[in-house]
């Protein structure tokens, strides 16, 4: 490899470490087989059910593992962190845990539900105008302010390797059953999860396709990673969903795992189920990476 | 103890032959736990997720261990159950695993989702008219013309120790975790569960409470447990639920949890939310026992 090394690159010591700081926290959300999905995909299909995770999805690992690492002198000072959906509340659900204030820069108009949510963990919601006003401006206002800590999404080794820790799991249960994976596919989100994830798996089993997959029209990550520019050394490729697929996804997820999965969460399954990659006859592990989904939309999706 | 024991008593041993039965083909079902459970209830909660068992139910345990042994010359007959619900997935479902033909009598006025999945494990699905027929005596016949084996919902022995591996399960947990639980609750069903997992528990924890929980007006096991009639060796408590506190349970599990349980497998909890038993301050385990629930009907009380 040439060049030097980026400044998010994480190396599976770095997850060693978050998964330590983790431990006492973090749920170890288990690896789970549906026989009706292994005989309906032809493949033997296990499912990281990280929608099992404290607030719903992966990304109170980072958020904690981020945060665990703020000196004692800063931490009276809190975080911030901008964010409408799973990063507030895992920053949140952190915060209240290692007892700092915590700032959530919100949309107005995020629904009521995420709002409550994020307040239930104790934290202070500011909201923004969307069309008018910058959230990161107003987050880094309010850091400077009040002398908080800003908790970015994914962007930054500490989250990435606290994602990481998902993957870290998934090798030592595989490890466990005597099984080599041939996939591992988890939403492609804003990097961090798989960039963490792909670091685990390739240290366990180095031969193992980590791949992403994302809604229709979010593609960004898929053509970045496809164009070999953001995490070339990672050598992760990308499928796309469409939006009928997320659905069958989360209403199989219902029928025949019996987990609410978020429609950003189920992207995998729903590339799998969709024949989006090659799976028969594979080992294939789908991160199902968040269950935070509206009773309203669920309810209109499996029906 | 004065009296005989009951043909249906079960002993530890009993139980840890059929957990050896099983290993290969169930699910060992995982411990969760909720913070925001926790707070709700002042306790400290652990949830036996058995709605994560193959076919959805715990019924897989019960149905698979009683068929592995019949002996191998009655094996060609196959089998025989009457159900409409989890019993009859479990029995489907375990005589497909084990090669043996498996006749489902269920009444014509079952869901279609219910005969499909049933039929999807390979059995042959019988009607009868809930009205002019009875059932047991269908199962009968069948099983004298075609030399099969009827396979009991719950008054089995091999049924309860089956059952009983979801006991043994959560002792297991328990005892990794060094947790030692003040009540351990469960649906009453129609009795296998509970009696199999009150044997499990009070083998390791003889001070734990074991309750069953059951919805308002199909109450007859707790009355018959009350009176102390049915199974005075265990010393089962048992609680009922309403429909509006079930109702409440399947929205919290899917909420909190991220799981999809049923409304029969959701009592445990409905009861724990309810303020049924005294739960604050102490650690309770709640079995949740099913997810096989209709789309419409869960998307309905989620709403």
């Amino acid at each position: 490899m040439t060049g030097s090394p980026s400044p998010l690159a994480v190396s599976p010591a770095d997850i060693d470490a978050a998964a330590k700081v983790l431990a006492p926290y973090a749920v170890r959300t288990p690896l789970l087989s549906s026989p009706a999905i292994d005989a309906m995909t032809g493949a033997r299909v296990l499912f990281k059910a990280e929608v099992l995770q404290r607030t719903g999805s992966f990304k109170f690992r980072g958020a904690f593992n981020k945060m665990s690492l703020i000196p004692p002198a800063a931490r009276a000072g809190g975080v911030v962190a901008f964010s409408s959906g799973n990063h507030a509340q895992g920053v949140a659900a952190a915060a209240q845990i290692l007892k700092m204030p915590a700032t959530i820069v919100m949309p107005a108009d995020a629904p009521t539900s995420k709002r409550e949510r994020t307040k239930g963990y104790g934290a202070e919601v500011v909201l923004y105008d969307r069309e008018r006003e910058d959230r990161e401006v107003i987050a880094r206002d309010i850091a400077a302010k009040r002398g908080a800590t800003l908790v970015p999404p994914y962007d930054d080794a500490a989250i990435i390797a606290g994602q990481g820790t998902v993957g870290r799991e998934i090798a030592e249960d595989l490890t466990v059953l005597d099984i080599l994976p041939d996939v591992v596919i988890a939403p492609a989100s804003g990097g961090g999860l798989v960039a963490g994830v792909a670091t685990a798996i390739k240290a366990r089993f180095p031969r193992t396709a980590v791949m992403t997959a994302e809604p229709e029209g979010f593609d960004d990550h898929a053509r970045s990673l496809r164009s070999g520019k953001r995490e070339p050394h990672l050598q992760v490729q990308g499928v796309v969903t469409s939006d009928r697929e997320v659905g069958v996804a989360i209403a199989t997820a219902f029928r025949e795992l019996k987990l609410v999965v978020e429609p950003g969460g189920v992207v995998g399954l729903a590339a799998l189920l969709a024949g989006r990659f090659e799976a028969r006859g594979n080992t294939v592990v789908v991160v199902l990476s968040g269950g935070n989904v509206d009773a309203d939309l669920f309810a209109r999706l499996i029906s």
